[in-house]
């Protein structure tokens, strides 16, 4: 963009003052982290007055950062980063061109209390009247040879239709709206939960003022968490979107893939349910996964934290 | 460094997910930003645990900081961002090669308030017992004609020899060691100070880390700090060092540049001091200065909000 020539020592010499204990890998990730941020600063010829406010942006990010309020999470969703970590940490593609059912983000709210329930069972432990019950149902199959997957671990959560999940809402009771089920010998699983609802990011951070600068919409678009375990396939964390939701286009954290967009239907003839979803999932082997053995994504800390902080506030009693 | 191919049109989508609000050259700067986030991100195939150590180090980076101390900031001076910024603000060159003398970053220490003080007086109101008192005097000139420069205020500050500056110091007086002076008709300056004494950025922080890590030594080489202004000229911040520093190939703010290495000589015959150190300073008139009327740094605000909390302190009692 620029004509003009600065120092083309000043990087190298800033990468170079590593001493010889950095470890090799945080020697390649700080060395590219360094000439990118360089790079980016000489591009758009920063000015000393954007660069202070940048300065005063990331130092607001950990300010309001609490044990269950993690912004600097907040922010790398904002700009994409989280998504691309998973694209980077989970894209599987055979030699043929085979790939699985999509993963996305994490998201800070998983839980790992997650009770087990029995296929059929409802994960709504308290009744919404905005909520409309779905019973959603589907296959696990094999991606290459499309032989059903018999007892993998379907883990799911969603917000209620308040936006709001268990643990932000003390209207809600603990694993309201989670559940693990097993799928069974022909690879079926099924329950009753809701129709997703669409949710804005907190905008009185940082990241609300990133969104606004952005002019961006802090909606995220209705979805349902789905983790998948088995022990010899790769690890499914996904989220599912309804075809319909006007969000679909802008997710203000970037985690909508093509074919995580799914159908709800009208369902008749069953008291429990007004809405029906088919979702079927397949599943690549361990083997073709490009990190198998990789630690799971750590960004569950938040619920972690304020599962210790109110044992603490308990334990005060 | 990786052949594994990424979604070629995730970036893209990111970055065009701003609406047509966002000022231009917001939309310029984040653009680039989050180009180069992603790539760096793709370049070391980055972990979903090193992006979470990253989420946590930013987090740290607020976490740490309050009025009277920047970390945010700290860590720019480290990863060498803050001497870019300058690079790219005030770098001269005329279309014929000629440079003034260089600029460096201005750093957290200036004061608005230093006191007018009269050539050949000295800035060393609290004497240290490890002071070594310095007479500094040189010239100014026009970097063109070799004109001298009458008029020019030239602002002096530094570390006392404990390598703290006033008001980081409860036993040095406001302005110790600071003063403002004014060129005569010959272009010339004169003072007594400190030869400057070597000091380590706070290591109990996110900079402390970092430089851990790279296996870095937290110590600036000993300086003392100038600013130079006058209504033709462009303005010149920079910081001056004695030759012989043990700190100078690898000042952990990466401020140091050749022209501004000066030697400190025997002095005799001056009973107020014992050292020499001669400093000539060209000067390059508004007109070459890439944009002349740039805001002047704003890294002065810890000094801002020290004297701001010190008032209502004093307000209280």
């Amino acid at each position: 963009m620029s004509n003009r020539q600065f120092d083309p020592n000043f990087t190298p010499y800033v990468v170079n003052s590593m001493g010889p204990k950095t470890p090799e890998r945080a020697r390649v990730i700080l060395g590219s982290l360094i000439r990118h941020i360089h790079d980016f600063a000489r591009e758009v010829e920063l000015t000393s007055a954007e660069w202070m406010m940048g300065v005063e942006f990331i130092n607001s990010i950990g300010a309001i950062s609490t044990p269950i309020r993690n912004e600097g999470h907040r922010i790398c969703d904002v700009i994409g980063l989280e998504s691309l970590v998973d694209e980077i940490a989970n894209k599987i593609v055979t030699e043929d061109g085979v790939s699985p059912t999509s993963n996305v983000i994490l998201g800070p709210f998983w839980s790992p209390n997650a009770p087990f329930r029995a296929l059929g069972d409802s994960i709504i432990q308290n009744e919404n009247p905005d909520g409309r019950v779905t019973y959603m149902h589907g296959v696990l199959r094999d991606m290459e040879t499309g032989a059903p997957i018999e007892g993998a671990v379907l883990d799911i959560w969603q917000a209620s239709a308040n936006g709001q999940y268990d643990f932000q809402d003390p209207n809600q009771t603990e694993n309201n709206l989670r559940g693990k089920f097993r799928s069974n010998a022909q690879g079926e699983f099924n329950w009753y939960c809701y129709h997703p609802t669409p949710y804005s990011l907190p905008t009185d951070g940082p990241a609300g003022v990133l969104l606004n600068l952005m002019d961006r919409s802090p909606f995220r678009p209705a979805h349902i968490h789905l983790m998948i375990t088995h022990p010899d396939y790769a690890t499914v964390i996904n989220q599912i979107y309804p075809s319909d939701d006007p969000h679909l286009a802008i997710d203000s954290v970037f985690a909508v893939k093509d074919d995580l967009v799914v159908d709800f239907k009208p369902k008749s003839g069953d008291p429990k349910a007004s809405l029906d979803l088919e979702y079927n999932v397949s599943m690549a082997l361990k083997k073709h996964h490009p990190n198998p053995n990789a630690a799971p994504p750590a960004s569950s800390f938040e619920r972690f934290n304020k599962a210790e902080k109110e044992k603490q506030s308990r334990s005060q009693l």
